[in-house]
């Protein structure tokens, strides 16, 4: 692991620990052994090392998945799957649930990454979604209502099983949603 | 309205823009024309003022529905109607989004607040679908499932919806969601 990784990582703890708005260059730059100047060397501000910190948890989830228009085929198993590892990352899955929320506040720096991001995961889930359960869900449900579904129980789940991981099984939950759209064939 | 409810709309407000850790009472009292011994003869501290917040906005949902084991009896529909009226409130909304996500960071005053609105949620969610959709809904999924999955598409929703409001229909997706429940009847 090189310098950049290591404060990379450091920042996804620190961020998932105190969140953005708590979060310091200072308090990454002590957890790395460096001084603030090193961190800054690397990164020039705290709001590039969130946007770092962000893209680096999507593309962990790339070695697990293969986007659309790659070589693969993401389907609705798939999904479960990323489901079932967020089991094992606890410190990304808090991060990314504070990151996210707090970047609805007025002029946060991540709103436009987090804007993007569901824009876009939200068109290519309804694909992956009608590929594999055509125009018409249960209850006259469509594809594209059902990708912004899908997400928001994805994230929601997320805050209950952090609140609560000996009540929710955030794996189990998330098969039985895929089991409510998949129940009409 | 008196003075404590001013300084209590008026923090509702600075964690809407702010969050939590971003606050304070400073700024709270600046809103509100006081100074900060002002506010503190009201709310000795921000977790006070945060605790109070939080009661004040589920007192208000309670204007809207009324709670079992009161005389009324809660529906799907009343939750919906909920859905469509935090449509016009988005203040509020924003401000809970940020607080519940924040309130899973390390030690956050508001953890055991939302741990237990969301366990005391799930139970009574769990007899409102059980009365309404019976033992067993579409794919075999039960109301002990189907009452997390609710709360976690309320909340995940929104999410969506305050970062792009122009392209998400918060209220038709709650809708398309309770269509996907019924769909075995």
């Amino acid at each position: 692991m090189n310098r950049r990784e290591e404060i990379l990582l450091a920042a996804l703890e620190v961020f998932a620990e105190r969140g953005y708005t708590g979060a310091s260059i200072a308090a990454v730059a002590e957890r790395v052994g460096l001084t603030q100047q090193g961190v800054l060397h690397y990164f020039p501000s705290k709001d590039r090392l969130l946007a770092e910190v962000l893209r680096l948890r999507d593309e962990r989830n790339l070695d697990l998945i293969t986007l659309p228009g790659e070589s693969g085929r993401i389907t609705l198993d798939t999904v479960a799957a990323i489901v079932e590892y967020n089991e094992q990352r606890r410190g990304i899955v808090q991060s990314f649930t504070v990151l996210s929320a707090e970047s609805v506040l007025d002029g946060h720096p991540a709103a436009a990454f987090f804007r993007e991001r569901y824009g876009g995961s939200r068109a290519w889930m309804t694909q992956v979604i009608r590929a594999e359960l055509g125009d018409s869900l249960p209850g006259g449900v469509t594809p594209e209502q059902a990708a912004p579904l899908l997400f928001a129980v994805m994230d929601g789940l997320q805050l209950q099983w952090l609140l609560s991981p000996d009540e929710i099984d955030m794996s189990g939950l998330f098969q039985a949603f895929l089991a409510l759209l998949r129940s009409g064939g």
